[in-house]
């Protein structure tokens, strides 16, 4: 089965400063046409700080979209142009105040496919060292070193309500 | 340390079929004022429908935002004043034909937490038998069923690329 949507319009909604919205209108296979709403992304990284005492670097953070503080992991959005790779090791130093000798790869998601460009490109950090923390303004955001066993007890018990979070630890965890 | 952001005003910016975006002003808990931009979304929900034979019923869809099909489970979003549970069962039926005994929740996520107030309600399904599919308009879905072991092989390799079939698929295959 051909499943391909192809764009015949697009049509510019807003353009924000994180994010941009446009409806698309899609030929589908079967020769009808349909609208999508799609919030254009720049993309985003995350990153699982495993320390050497086997404690997880997590942050605590509000959100108002979720209208409570969150425990997640840190993240940040790329900036235009960056190398994912970089941007982890940036946004890693920027929220913890830590460096980390090796940044692994983990797996690339679309948070919210039906909807999102957004796609987050998943990090486990090793040899962590002391940086210099230097928060974004208006970010407010408390650090919690997590033992690793209570990382995994809180994922499995739907304690951890942020999807990247729950995926990268589950994920990161496995291959500890 | 108090990270609790209050809402000061709100512009509303775009009311769509699936998505409503507005930007809050919000005082952050030093005083000062930051903008806030987010996508106002109804909540969904996704299932995990294991059969008998211990594959797992997913759907291969094209989606426009990702530029390319996705490998997911069954998944979609709760009518205005939908429970749920109904709303999970409903959508196991329509995706893939199947009704199922036992909706169990696994848990409650927010997918993009840092913009959009969707939050998803993951279950797991057994006790399947065959109902009836019936997929919305514009909707162009194929039914795949995934072998349990093949499953947890591609989540752990990175071949899982939507967010809220990793983690459904990670804590469900610890449940199972």
């Amino acid at each position: 089965m051909e499943l391909k949507e192809t764009v015949i319009g697009t049509e510019t909604i807003y353009d924000g400063k994180i994010l941009h919205l446009r409806v698309d209108t899609v030929r589908l296979p079967n020769g009808h046409e349909s609208k999508r709403e799609i919030v254009a992304h720049k993309g985003a990284v995350c990153v699982v700080p495993v320390q050497a005492d086997g404690t997880i670097l997590m942050v605590r953070q509000f959100r108002l979209a979720a209208g409570q503080a969150l425990l997640e992991i840190p993240a940040g959005t790329l900036e235009p142009g960056e190398d994912p790779d970089a941007c982890a090791a940036r946004e890693l130093e920027e929220e913890t105040g830590y460096r980390a000798t090796t940044l692994r790869p983990l797996f690339r998601i679309y948070p919210t496919p039906g909807y999102s460009t957004e796609r987050i490109h998943a990090y486990l950090a090793t040899g962590l060292t002391p940086g210099r923390a230097n928060l974004d303004a208006g970010e407010n955001v408390e650090l919690v070193a997590v033992p690793t066993a209570e990382a995994e007890r809180m994922a499995l018990a739907g304690e951890i309500q942020d999807a990247k979070t729950l995926c990268a630890l589950l994920v990161a965890l496995r291959s500890l």
